[in-house]
């Protein structure tokens, strides 16, 4: 009963409530799913604490990661019918690259990126992922790797994996509002892969398609600020954030904490790049998931530092900060007062205080053309920048960033 | 077996795809519902010729008026849960308002509105047939009517009935995009109606609810590019437009058209506002609905005028005119070559060639705030027009008139 | 501006509300749907008049037929990719099998297929227009008409277009489930197909996939009672054939009665096989349709002849019968007791009383395995009909005849 | 920040991708939600390892509690509507009846059911927590228990938290049905909801339900062979039950394994139900979730047990068992013929090899009469058991067990 030793059938499936059946033409495709890599994806949260608002939002990367892929197999087989040449070696390429782009994603991804391990973006730990499989399947994954990391020479390849209209962002769009039970999310992944046209080796939408991407885009901006800048949602993994910011600490005074074994590691210790290459950190990475997060944060509840039992109760028991959206700035004053309360009402000091009271601004712009734009394909054969299409003059204002402040105080205190 | 002698059950219920049972409490609502006026819209599509692009938007105007009564009657509860007073005379004449506020369509609703009777809106019919009713039912719709005339003085109620942000339009979206599958125009109704209040006696959104009505607006205007204005829907209505109006040019030179009784009062006749009035045309107006029609074009396609069978023929076997679209004005030139072409090829006169061959504009704009505008309510207490709310930079943009130009010609000839 | 002129682009696409986006991959196809004998399912109801009690269900026959094209796609892909040869020739045969198989529907289906035209049953007309077209299209038809006849040699895909477990089945059921709302009524397509297989040149069914068949027999079941044979839908149905029966009982009498020139010949003619098949009587019928119907039923409510009008003014007003049913027989005199109280309250003769007092019977077995057998392919290879399947112990229950009386009367009338 | 001050605001809503949005109006039902008792059904899986199949599969006991309170709602409003007295007090009774009915499930609910706690039924515990929380809410839920226990006089409150058609069944089937994507489990709550009446003080289905009640029966018949007892899921329930019994073993045998604290009382005791009462072990239980499970089993797959670390090693990586279904039970010999083959494979001992090869049986029965029926209420007032009804022959045929043996190997052995 040792791993890997499946037999494997072509047309083996996936069961899907959004697309139905999923169907796995390829065994590398298969073996790669069944690594114990990917199969961790099953234990992290696609939307971390979102179930906390969203009752119904609990699937995981796993599930997200083979939906992204067969959006890419439609994209792939819509091109092809267009004439884009694309290999039988591409297209397994391409298929790869996308099933493994989350692939270096932590415990509860986006909140806890920066708190399990500093300064590295989870895309360079699924690189390294990526690399170590590719040693295992003895250079299957090369041509994936280029594509993944926008080396190969057809880059609209990369595009179907990272862009603003890629196939990640179409099954992540779909998927939290199936999930989550928010419709006006929906989109047609449908309706845009068959507009996809490659011109000039970059991927464009045909010019019929321009109201499915401005639909797609506002759809996209309202999950932003309805799911996943949902005020409760952000109070909530700043709880988690902070929970986890306070064991840190306390480790690093030398105090006893329990966690467990795969958790420990990350609490203890501070690792760098360097550790994942040299040390092999990537294999004690590859143990952790939301399970050990959260087991241990349960135990912290009990925690003797009332500072970290507090948060940790708070977060096992969904009693999180009261939270505050502004368009401007909260005066200093006020923040200075929430916190003299505070620190009466739970008798902490002044640093420690910062674990509950605190401000900050969060960002989203629902297009972004620095990064890459979004062209269209006309009739005429031009392309351009959808934010330049003419009938479209609010695509210009979506690509302005909207910031809002938050201020976050506990529940007791009022403001 | 004499009509209107049904027993009536409060609670009876009808089924409705969308929202599931809606249940019918008051007995007036079952009698008009049960009445011929209403029955009639059974027979009228809610979309006209759509369903020769999208095969499933056969809905009528009979289920969209009862749906939009339903979506009524959850903002009427939304709305007294938060304190706004309704009397139940009040409900039930909104009720009747919106129920009957489409009563006044004819045949192909939108797209024969100036060719059955020129000059005539349906909200003006919908006004003559209430008032009739009015008359039958003993004075019972007089509210309804004061407020679908936005005469009575608690003006939320007319806004709910007919405002940019109305349950109609809710109803309709929703239904359209579920019958034609066209899921990117689908919208949350709920979540809009939870968030309706009444402030200042006008209808507003909580500033919570800014993301959901900017949906609205972006999915609305989706469904008009991508379904009410597609172009081929356009060239469908053109085509049977002028099919009847090549019918009542023949008409009036006395040629001798078949019709059905009830059509052919209106083509061989042109009534004005005042014969509605005075001389009961209403009642035959009532006869009236697109079974007439396509049951009179499909005689039409054997008619000896070369014209209307020709117009009568293709309209029936979907053989439309080519057409296409611009932001520019199409050039002259082009358009008197095409004429030109298509005399040649039909052997027609140049007054005959404008039924082949045609230009003009269609206009939409995703939010008109000269008519009325949308407003929201802040946490604050002030109000204001969605198109000022700061995150929102695009709504102004939204509020411009799209105008396209759009050129018909026969399919065989090449422009 | 001649038909059939229309240039065709592979992978043409229709909409479709259930499946998304069906495309069209061979230009025989796109042409049979062209042409004016397909077109003319537009303008058939699938489901008569059961729109009077599910207002979504307005789906048409060609709707239904290009869906049941879609699924037979699906399964010859299913069959194909598990080794079952199927030539390209035999795959195009079969989607224009499926295609064409209702393409002899008249009006009102069901409802009116012995009021029509007597004694000739659609599928024969079906292949008389499948003839027709054939000889239209230079003899591409024949290896489609010897699928549909069951005359090829290959059965299974004759079982594809017609048997217990058919691909018009599986479509119908999903989509009358759809539109009408009733949701109980849904099956999963997609499972059933994965699982078929073709045993000794038969379809069958594998083994795991016993439990997906038993439940469509079972949703199948629950349509008919839930819908096909609901009493308000049995009610309007026996008033439109009443309505029809009337009429044309007066035009054998001599009466004069407007109808639509494509229905007058069918009122006023009784034509037999023979007359389809020597008079071109085929190419009179293709002009008729629901339209046909409806307009006349509008006019004949104020026809002089009490019967007709009232029947006509009945059935347009939705003023049905008051309908009873039961497991057993209606007593004899009961039934004489209410006829005396019609005859009195409408002042009618012995004759006319049975336009409106009238039993019988309607019947329906969810599984008939007298017919075709449902077949199940065990993993040992044996095959087995699934009413003798071990663990479904109901099926062969299911099979049994489920007979229930009926008894029409006025509503004004009480038992 | 100390739990249970939050202000509660009438109408508060919980959002569900199934009914929308939920509104919670007593604010008991409010605090009870809140209470960290109820929280931690957040952290149970409705269908525990389900999702190694079905990778939606990810909703929570938390989600599925609150459902089947909201059509507790709707039920108790329809009885009400149609005359059934039941007083506020025994309204809110009854929503909290079915709000706590599983707040007894321990980690991954019936899988682990007899492995953490041995003979106590998680209905006795979800008694015991009730008792706890009458004791913290002054008494407010003696109604409640009264009803859980089906000692209130009212016995139809009893039968809409437990029967054979209770509020329960009707919002786990389609809450599973959605989650797993297997649409054929679908029924209609609304229709079978509208059908409750109350006869004699029982729950009985109007006549005209019938139809829908078949559906439900053979719909959550459906669910149990293609979900609840789908082959792969056993596998993976008996592998993860096989892990746990393992470490208790060990745990007896004062080896030292690592548990989560709240875990690891339960691994080293083995507690009875006298326990729970004298010794507040409830307090202990309310501390443990999937996640302690989990946790520990990752951590286990390390362990220097040859037989725990392979056991806990293919739970996580999802390397289940081979298993077999039959209707007849295995060989003894075959059975042997694996054994030894296992033995050799993994050189283990004869009491170790029962841990990887082994056999059972399985049993479901679609409706048990012999427990409570599902009744019938006839047009004529009598009452009988649906099992009896004249036209759905086949219930009795539901009402026989279906028993199947099953096999489970390792998969790298042969058969």
């Amino acid at each position: 009963m040792i791993t890997s030793n499946k037999i494997f059938h072509k047309g083996r499936i996936f069961n899907d409530p959004i697309y139905g059946f999923i169907s796995i033409e390829d065994e590398i495709i298969f073996r790669l799913i069944e690594h114990p890599y990917f199969q961790r994806l099953r234990r992290i949260h696609q939307l971390g604490l979102t179930h906390l608002v969203y009752s119904g939002a609990h699937h995981t990367r796993f599930h997200h990661a083979i939906g992204a892929m067969y959006l890419t197999k439609q994209a792939v087989d819509t091109l092809k019918r267009k004439g884009t040449v694309i290999t039988p070696e591409e297209e397994l390429g391409v298929l790869i690259a996308i099933l493994l782009h989350d692939i270096g994603h932590g415990p509860f991804s986006h909140t806890l990126e920066n708190s399990i391990v500093e300064n590295i973006h989870h895309e360079t730990i699924s690189t390294i992922f990526m690399k170590k499989l590719n040693e295992e399947f003895d250079g299957q994954l090369s041509l994936a790797i280029e594509i993944f990391n926008n080396t190969y020479p057809k880059k609209f390849l990369h595009l179907l994996v990272s862009s603003q209209l890629d196939m990640d962002r179409l099954d992540y769009l779909q998927r939290d509002s199936f999930f989550s039970g928010v419709v006006e999310g929906s989109i047609s992944s449908e309706r845009i892969i068959k507009m996809l046209v490659v011109a000039n080796e970059e991927l464009a939408i045909e010019e019929k398609g321009i109201y499915s991407v401005e639909n797609f885009l506002i759809a996209r901006r309202l999950m932003y600020w309805q799911v996943y800048l949902h005020k409760t949602v952000l109070s909530a993994e700043f709880l988690l954030m902070n929970t986890l910011k306070r064991a840190k600490f306390l480790a690093k005074n030398n105090k006893d904490i329990f966690a467990t074994p795969a958790l420990k590691q990350f609490i203890y210790q501070n690792y760098t790049l360097d550790d994942f290459d040299k040390h092999a950190i990537i294999d004690k990475f590859a143990l952790l998931d939301d399970y050990d997060i959260m087991a241990s944060i349960k135990v912290w509840a009990f925690h003797e530092d009332k500072i970290l039992s507090l948060l940790a109760s708070n977060t096992i028991h969904r009693n999180l900060y009261k939270i505050k959206l502004s368009s401007k700035p909260f005066s200093e004053k006020d923040v200075l007062i929430l916190k003299d309360k505070t620190k009466k009402l739970l008798n902490i000091s002044d640093e420690e205080v910062a674990y509950f009271v605190f401000t900050g601004t969060v960002t989203n712009s629902a297009y972004n053309p620095k990064k890459d734009k979004i062209n269209i394909l006309y009739k005429d054969g031009s392309i351009n920048d959808i934010a330049h299409a003419a009938d479209l003059l609010n695509i210009s204002a979506l690509a302005k960033d909207v910031e809002k402040h938050y201020l976050c105080f506990p529940r007791e205190i009022n403001l």
